[in-house]
């Protein structure tokens, strides 16, 4: 008897998956950059057009860089406090000085890491003043003043550029209670539905699913960020094939209210 | 002077993506079920044959089902402190008392929801006993005993049936500080490195990365949770094409020890 003939691999569908691509040989981007025509032409490059209903995830440092939100720490004169936590935490004083400059509140300090609510609300790691991947000494990045609107002018932008209707996400890379490692999540979003709410829904036996909300956004995020890892110099990835709810959500949305957050 | 011409859509080209491939149709899994196998034939029935270095993840609650960690409430008789704890989170006691039995240590207790460290170390509420998705009224799932255990043995099974190396995650949806919205993290996983490193590695600056750890094992199982939604019974989802570092490391790495945890 002849072995089993072994199965042909399997061709892509795109009906049964989602792609993750990654668009890598964007320029260093610099203040007042076009960013929507660098990623048209990365994208044009890898030979990948762009279609509607594609979601577009952006790593936060480049939006921040067009956007100018970079600071070179010898500008900074950091106050009193920022010298008194900059010793605590070991950290240059000037670069605390700018964390406190993004900060609404501290939700924790160690003797390693300053957990903080941003003016956004988000809750992360040195309000997410991060000198990775920015050209020079002592030069630091920020959040964009207002990622949800960045996205939204990024959309636009694609979309003038492109005809095609792009969903934006704009993400960085940010740690957990309980869990280690960093993973990428939603800091803002233009086009598509952040929270999938499956509250009323049934689930395969008919039961009523209860407080089942997914945090879609995030998992975009999160599987962009497969691609983008810092040291790849990947900003930016484009997510096909996934079905999303086109309702136009900010990645506000996903920010727990303080008032209800038992961690903060 | 004709306009210029559309680009062509492009051709998935492997070499440049991750491909997402979900996998419906497995029976209603019970209690001796071979996983392997069920897995292996749903993959069948899509035409996709397994290759080396795919990433299987996989719903706990298929898991648990086929390791009969499943609990009918009517056996279980409610302590007064699950009496207690019921009242205050207006929850069925029995339910509770399950919680209780999974429980290391509470975190967190509020009027709606019970925080906790389950035997495992895992930070999630109700110690993941969940109702939703076992068939029965009033049947409850249990998080499985050793989801890396679990995870070695489903990939030891896959390997036998197929010949091919594929890394196994266990994801489960959990909730988080800060956030709203359940994302899907990886409690169990064989066959790759659930952390990445780049302490020591360089960005595109040629600056020194510092304390960047990427939780890849969840990153993967939240791409992979863009599938599964619990309404769509999509079980298993295979991940294409990510490079991923080979090192079998437990899930359990993952998890941050009480002793450095902030929010514990």
């Amino acid at each position: 008897m002849r072995p089993p003939a072994k199965p042909a691999p399997a061709a892509f569908r795109p009906k049964d998956g989602v792609q993750l691509l990654a668009l890598p040989g964007l320029p260093e981007i610099r203040k007042g950059d076009d960013l929507a025509g660098a990623i048209a032409g990365a994208a044009r490059k890898q030979g990948l057009a762009f279609e509607d209903g594609d979601v577009l995830v952006v790593a936060q440092k480049i939006v921040s860089k067009a956007e100018g939100c970079i600071v070179a720490l010898a500008q900074v004169r950091p106050s009193a406090a920022a010298r008194a936590l900059g010793k605590t935490l070991r950290s240059d004083p000037r670069f605390v000085e700018v964390v406190l400059s993004e900060t609404r509140r501290i939700v924790r300090e160690s003797a390693h890491v300053l957990i903080v609510e941003t003016h956004h609300g988000l809750v992360c790691a040195n309000a997410g003043v991060d000198r990775s991947n920015v050209p020079g000494r002592d030069v630091v990045s920020l959040l964009p003043r207002d990622p949800d609107a960045s996205a939204k002018r990024l959309a636009a932008a694609l979309r003038k550029r492109t005809r095609k209707r792009v969903a934006v996400i704009i993400s960085d890379t940010f740690g957990r209670a309980w869990r280690l490692g960093l993973v990428n999540v939603a800091i803002g979003a233009a086009g598509l539905a952040v929270l999938r709410d499956l509250r009323g829904e049934r689930d395969r036996t008919g039961k009523l699913l209860h407080a089942t909300i997914l945090a879609v956004a995030d998992e975009l995020a999160a599987a962009a960020g497969l691609l983008m890892g810092k040291a790849e110099g990947v900003p930016a990835v484009v997510i096909r094939g996934y079905a999303f709810a086109a309702a136009s959500e900010p990645a506000a949305k996903i920010i727990r209210p303080a008032r209800e957050d038992l961690f903060r």
